[in-house]
């Protein structure tokens, strides 16, 4: 059997004009703002008429720790959506934007896969609707105001070796990482340290998607520290005046993007933060507006539930005032087999043990969604043809002992049809009565914050704080910065801080490196290791393989 | 008597919906792709159906060389298609787009001024189409691939010291200019020294502005070289195969952009390059598209039209097998008095003695512009408050004598019917009979082209070479690029290289610095001092001023 590539799928759909796919979702006309016909952005406007209309049901899908094996947690996501459109309920997809960088790395495209993709997959992955472009453009103007202080005479009295400000480019650009600036003479700026992140780490995309408005925007983009002053006082991009400019540069970026799935479910892609030093989740003013116009809407946070759910309960539901009414926890038999210790070119082979002993990192976060964070979850199997039915009731027999349902679904291979069954069992979750809790008080220390994570979410034992961590924790309390939550920058492969430590680890401490803080985002980042926010290209970078017909059809995007 | 500001009148313009201007230019709208209500792309389809339909009139906009005082040509340019439409005659404009990263520092807008502007404003300021920033991406994937090349293992033997491909950001950031990049070893690149040019100084945009369309832009690209091996053989895109990808960022950058002017005059607004180290005109393609739907299209050049106009001639109309059938050339009281030798803050006071003395410079360029091109020649004198009759008699007077009319022109003050006069004058050169001139052929040796620009456009004597350029000239001619159009980077204030040499200058001569290739764009550059290909911000930048209101509409920008 051969299989169509991503790109021949989305390329053979026939796609319906945006305006009805809108008009289906129930926005107005004058409410959209067409990008060509099969993308648009969707207006302030939209949400403020429906500003008192209840919100429909939350439905967050998450997954167990990802290995190199996948789990399908975007494609799950969009074939839910379509799922739950099948069954006849009223449903819209909140996610996040792929980011350009890595499309021309190793990746090739990030809008879900087979049968369960949003549309128009092409343009998605590349330029979309430019919000990304706008993030850059509002970060260097930013970095290009803070140097340009400096070099007509630094009032501010800013410390050059304390800037913490960097620019950002949207590609994998390993010669970026290092590098010093402004050199050449007194005409040509102050020669410093710094380097280059990629747009998804500016702390401007985490903001844009924790803005509950354009004003609520402008604040935090005043709030961001640029660096410090010789007495280490923070110095605020509002000192610099440039928070107006920079909110006018982000105007339109954020305004949700309206596409929609393979199957014509409306699909707002918007806004796409890192999952370690960020929060990881597509915008709160996307996903508030689905709430609006939509009975159900399906979004997903990023990594496995250990990261991305608890950041989304900790910090999106806590600043959008929002929490989900059901969870999907997404695993793959072959990940399980991995966790179970199994090697990647083993995965074919039906090894029931492995899952066996898989497990437990399925199970952990199961209790993490269910009984730490208070909302009612069911385990979604991401069906691949080598699963085999031993290995799949291994998981559901377990599953069933601590009372949660096991749902196949096969959503790749055929789009929403594949995730009736798990649609149908959302929809009974959504009706149970339900309290969201969080792991952590905002009151809290923040050592204590980090300690509950790593008790509560993680099943480690405590914490080891570095001396720098130390003296910065003691410095951003002193600042005033210590209720604000906090953002776990670990790794995603296991539940602790070694990514060697699969299945579900116990009696594990957790070392925090540095403590920093996200002042316009509104979050302390808490770092167990160097995060890398500048990737390279491979060997053989995907762009290689990218073309363009004279017609203008793309093609070598997978 | 108070004046509004060019964002106040555009704010204030009730707009066409451009489907509507669209279909009064004659555009099918399953050629469009919309960008909101107010902007919308051009599919590369609409120029196609009309391939077989005569060319319009095409109307070249010129200027004496600039001063301090400004001359308004892009004003004028925007008012001209506006009177020609209000005279009965379909007309279209096109000219370039602006560049984000100056908005930001000195000047505010640039889409003409007011009651002569294309809108919307506000957009076409900032983010517009993303046509820049999709530049800015294709010229940073070919620089992180360059650089991953050599990471790798550098199989193309490039020497690190002979890199000639910048990075680029569409920002005023003097920072970037000189940077060292790739340190903190072996993992984080290869250390080398660097520097970032704005986005308008891409060879690629260049490249977007001179390609006839999606092939030819591919081919362009893959021969952009990127630097040089040890053996000092050059290295391209293409063999980095880096040409594919790039296209693919660029596909719909290349379409041209469809707005208005303040009186619905359709607008194709596109591409940007440089006017020293590049051509400075807007794209081909939109130029060749609006001559298929329009019978007048309206046309600038950057800078005077020594610069300009000749670049027009020499490198544009001869890849696009294009001429214009007139030329305007754009000329104030208050320039010409600046090159009589009245300082700025004098202009103000009646002085026909300057007006005399400034008007060699408007005569030279009427020659070339009649005589060495070819093209029959209108003067638009484009009036100011404080222009008296005397002056503008003897500025009528001196050009009547040799066979050119002098039009009044107050398009600023009172748009299209500000410009009746010149549009009816226009349209009776249009019916002149002409050939179009090329100052040099192509066949002509680096230096002999070089020198007869200097002798035949700028009135001087010759040229010296620098032992520098001497080498370069020999080289690139072994290279087999000798028989490419020169491209000269020189002051836009002077016919001469010296700044200050105004009115007619005689008896110099030219001393060119560097000859180097833009084999991509197809054009040597020869440069007579240091261009500046990275402006900085100013010690109060206009960034300061700009903000949006909670409603998303942006102030500040003027």
């Amino acid at each position: 059997m051969t299989y169509k590539t991503d790109i021949e799928i989305a390329e053979s759909a026939e796609l319906a004009p945006i305006k009805e796919i809108a008009e289906q979702a129930g926005f107005a006309a004058e409410d959209l703002e067409l990008y060509g016909n099969y993308k648009a952005k969707v207006n302030f406007t939209a949400f403020e008429k429906m500003i008192d209309k209840p919100d429909g049901k939350l439905i967050l899908v998450s997954a167990i720790n990802p290995t190199a094996a996948g789990e399908g947690k975007t494609t799950t996501s969009v074939g839910l959506g379509d799922g739950l459109n099948r069954i006849g309920k009223k449903t819209m997809i909140a996610l996040r934007e792929p980011s350009l960088g890595p499309v021309f790395g190793m990746k090739g495209g990030a809008a879900g896969g087979g049968y369960a993709q949003v549309v128009p997959m092409q343009d998605i992955n590349l330029h979309f609707t430019g919000d990304f472009h706008a993030i850059s453009a509002a970060n260097n103007l930013l970095a290009a105001m803070l140097d340009n202080h400096i070099h007509q005479g630094n009032t501010l009295n800013i410390d050059t070796r304390k800037i913490t400000w960097k620019r950002v480019v949207d590609m994998n650009d390993r010669q970026l990482r290092h590098i010093v600036i402004g050199l050449n003479g007194e005409k040509n700026g102050t020669p410093r340290e710094d380097g280059f992140d990629i747009t998804v780490a500016s702390e401007i995309m985490a903001i844009l998607c924790l803005a509950n408005n354009l004003e609520e925007l402008k604040e935090k983009l005043k709030n961001i520290i640029v660096g410090y002053t010789y007495q280490d006082e923070p110095v605020t991009a509002g000192e610099l005046n440039a928070h107006g400019a920079m909110a006018a540069l982000l105007k339109d970026a954020l305004k949700p993007n309206l596409v929609q799935t393979l199957e014509k479910t409306p699909a707002l892609i918007h806004g796409g933060p890192f999952a370690n030093i960020a929060h990881g989740c597509n915008s709160i003013m996307a996903t508030k507006l689905a709430l609006k116009y939509a009975d159900y809407t399906v979004t997903e946070a990023g990594f496995g539930a250990d990261l991305g759910a608890e950041k989304f309960i900790d910090i999106k539901s806590r600043m959008a005032g929002i929490a989900p009414d059901a969870a999907v926890i997404v695993a793959t038999v072959r990940a399980l087999k991995m966790h179970g210790g199994v090697a990647k070119t083993d995965l074919n082979n039906e090894n029931v043990q492995a899952v066996e002993l898989g497990l437990p990192n399925l199970l952990k976060h199961i209790e993490n969604m269910q009984e730490v964070f208070g909302i009612p979850s069911v385990v979604a199997i991401n069906k691949f043809p080598t699963d085999t039915e031993a290995e799949i009731n291994v998981i559901k027999k377990k599953c069933e002992e601590i009372g949660v349902r096991v749902v196949l679904s096969n959503v790749w291979a055929e789009g929403g049809k594949g995730a009736e069954e798990l649609a149908h069992e959302v929809v009974k979750l959504c009706e149970t009565e339900s309290t969201l809790h969080h792991p952590y008080d905002l009151e809290d220390s923040i050592t204590a914050k980090i300690e509950k994570l790593v008790q509560k979410v993680y099943g480690g034992k405590g914490i080891e704080l570095s001396k720098e961590a130390e003296r910065e924790i003691a410095r951003l309390e002193n600042l005033g910065y210590g209720k604000l939550p906090v953002c776990m920058a670990k790794t995603q492969y296991s539940l602790s801080d070694d990514p060697s430590l699969l299945g579900a680890p116990e009696n594990f401490d957790i070392t925090i490196q540095k403590v920093k803080v996200s002042a316009g985002a509104g979050f302390l980042v808490a770092l167990t290791g160097r995060v890398m926010t500048m990737p390279g290209l491979p060997k053989k970078p995907a762009a290689e393989n990218i073309d363009v017909t004279p017609e203008g059809n793309i093609i070598g995007l997978f």
